[in-house]
């Protein structure tokens, strides 16, 4: 153990030293090093299919479940779409050398700020072996290094892919050391790596939520922590019921296994009895189970066909990842928000509404990463928000909200020009 | 204890609630509150005074030093420069409600993001009672609630400072809870406050590196870092002397006690022998002990009344505080970059040179919150950066870098503003 150790320290320092040199070396050379990735998945796909034949075969030996199977298996066209998704990293913008807030001080000093990478980064992940490229690809194109640490049921796939990235990128000029990989399988690595704070500057979890969870607790350093979605839509008194109908079913039935989809709709009772056995009817078409109050269900019970059943407690505040919905019905704005601030977890709400003071209510007092007027949750993601690459969702508030994309891994250094300027 | 850490949660939700409140009342209401404290600092000075007088005299008979007591000891000067202060909060444009990034998708919805508080800030600080009037003023300026935790030495006054704050923040319609205070000396109320990472957004130290270290150490959210600065001056080959003279003399003499002094100055070979006497006898002058390697002793030993010491290698990367410094010959701009990314703390650094790509190459390659050329040191400051208030210099990467101003104490939501778009 204590060898695993130094060896992980050893490619921690190999990295920071790495972070040095990529945080100025020029854009080509980084795009350079993506084209090589993506070619390499492709050249080199025999090696990489041959260690995930190992890790699918002994995966199938011990049982695994057909859904964590699907999650393992790499095969050409997947690699064919990792290669397609590395290639559109590197056509995104480098955000590395941006200056901005630049100012002349009265003393002539020029002072501003310019983007520059965070340095090192951490990143802990479960079965999927493309979090490997897709990780350390963004890293890159943001200028940073990268320590991966893979799922066990995946380690050979994620091994083989990082050799091929590092190999690709070093190729194109990327400092030696810049991508490392832990191959040993032995949890006190993740524990250990969870206390070296002078050489990750960031830590990313991927994966369930008992992962987030441990790396949010033990890390000593920064985690982007996200990807719990309790969402909200409240269809207020004055929303237009064919867009809320609209809304409402997208948000819960467009793909309901994701963070963005709708968790509890909240309904004002002004339009309940309206409102209410129209979205009911598209659900049940959709096999939606509806979870409902008292007041919601006295509404309802007269529409045939419904799965529904009486909400607990438990259903307020829990992320369903399915096709369940908790549905309430409220007296007031006021209550929406404040049933929001109680059970919500700071990830994506929405108002229906044509009501403009109701509408400017919501967007001051709900406190979410991403707060929506008239449209529908799901549209939380980078990609939909025009980022490009998508790193998380983060629903922690320091540094990165929401969405996080290139820029995201980076931070800014303060630039002071003089001509020879002291402090009087 | 178990009764303490009750209270203790117990203002951790009142913060919490008044955090929701604070973060959409006007920036009126803010400024009236800060006019109402700046006045009531004057108005109730006998209260607090009185209190302060308790303090000082226990201070005193426990033998505490002059410059601890002079740290502790307010008077009617004092505490109308507090009032000074505070009304130059309120005079700082309010960094709430800003937005940023905005653009119109292809779809028609609007995305953009808006500035808000970050929630509720905890501070824990050391003897000065004024950092109680400081940090609360700053906090709801920028719309957070806080929660305050004084040092023991200082305990009655920092109680009766954060009573008058409270209380007049109130009676402008500041939301009750807002500012809380925790009165209990003891120590396991810091320990358990550490640990309050779903009430407490971001922890402030302010004090010793013994109490900052160990508020990063144990501190489960997000800690603002930094005070430690080990500060480099370079002057290059290619300096123009007269200027990194005066640098030079400002960045070690100016303020020696501070974090942006001169620790050590790295002088180039072939500019040596022209320039360290010049500095040197400047120096002397102004009492600088000069710790130099035997490079620059072998140019220094002939000029006379000098304070010169042999440099150890304790000496590179400390943070003197006082009339010392460092002094080092290198061979070239490599050795000088090296040798601040081994030794600095990410604080400041500077270089002296009239090379255009030298000076590039250092902007470019150091890697520090604050990057000058010809200027010195001294200047990083949030005053002097023209943010207005300073909260504190970080010298960690996330979140914020070098000088914190208002801004640095809100974090942002996404807005999104449709007219019933789905995702497809």
């Amino acid at each position: 153990m204590k060898e695993a150790i130094a060896e992980l320290e050893a490619k921690g320092k190999a990295a920071k030293a790495a972070s040095r040199k990529l945080a100025f070396i020029s854009t080509d050379i980084k795009n350079k090093a993506l084209r090589n990735i993506a070619a390499a998945l492709l050249d080199r796909q025999n090696e990489i299919l041959a260690a995930n034949k190992l890790d699918t075969e002994e995966a199938k030996a011990s049982g695994m479940s057909e859904a964590m199977l699907d999650r393992l298996i790499l095969n050409p066209d997947r690699l064919q779409g990792m290669a397609q998704d590395v290639r559109a990293v590197e056509s995104l913008p480098d955000p590395v050398g941006e200056t901005f807030d630049f100012r002349i001080l009265p003393n002539g000093l020029q002072v501003g700020k310019r983007r520059v990478p965070l340095g090192v980064i951490g990143a802990i992940y479960e079965s999927r072996p493309n979090v490997t490229v897709d990780i350390s690809v963004l890293c890159l194109k943001a200028g940073n290094a990268v320590i991966l640490r893979g799922g066990k049921e995946s380690l050979r796939s994620s091994a083989a892919l990082a050799r091929v990235v590092r190999e690709a990128a070093s190729a194109a000029g990327v400092p030696e050391g810049a991508v490392q990989f832990i191959e040993s399988p032995d949890r006190e690595l993740v524990n250990h790596m969870l206390t070296m704070k002078e050489t990750i500057d960031l830590m990313i979890p991927r994966g369930g939520q008992g992962l987030i969870r441990m790396v949010g607790q033990k890390a000593t350093m920064p985690v982007v922590t996200g990807g719990v979605g309790v969402c909200h839509t409240y269809v207020d008194a004055a929303a237009d019921v064919s867009k809320a109908v609209a809304i409402a079913y997208n948000a819960k039935v467009q793909r309901p296994t994701v963070c963005n989809a709708m968790d509890t709709l909240l309904v004002h009772r002004d339009i309940a009895e309206r409102y209410l056995p129209l979205i009911a009817r598209e659900w049940s078409k959709a096999g939606v189970e509806m979870r409902c109050d008292d007041r919601a269900r006295r509404v309802l019970h007269s529409v045939p066909g419904l799965k529904m059943a009486h909400a607990t407690d438990r259903d307020w505040g829990t992320e369903f990842l399915a096709l369940i919905a908790g549905v309430k019905v409220v007296d007031s704005l006021d209550e929406a928000i404040e049933h929001i601030s109680r059970y919500g977890s700071g990830h994506s709400e929405a108002i229906v509404t044509e009501d403009y003071s109701a509408a400017m209510r919501f967007l001051n007092e709900v406190d979410a990463a991403c707060v929506y007027v008239n449209a529908s949750t799901r549209f939380t993601d980078g990609g939909q928000f025009g980022l490009g690459a998508e790193v998380g969702i983060s629903t922690q508030k320091f540094h990165a909200r929401g969405p996080m994309g290139l820029r995201e891994l980076t931070t800014y250094k303060w630039i002071i020009l003089g001509n020879g300027q002291v402090r009087p």
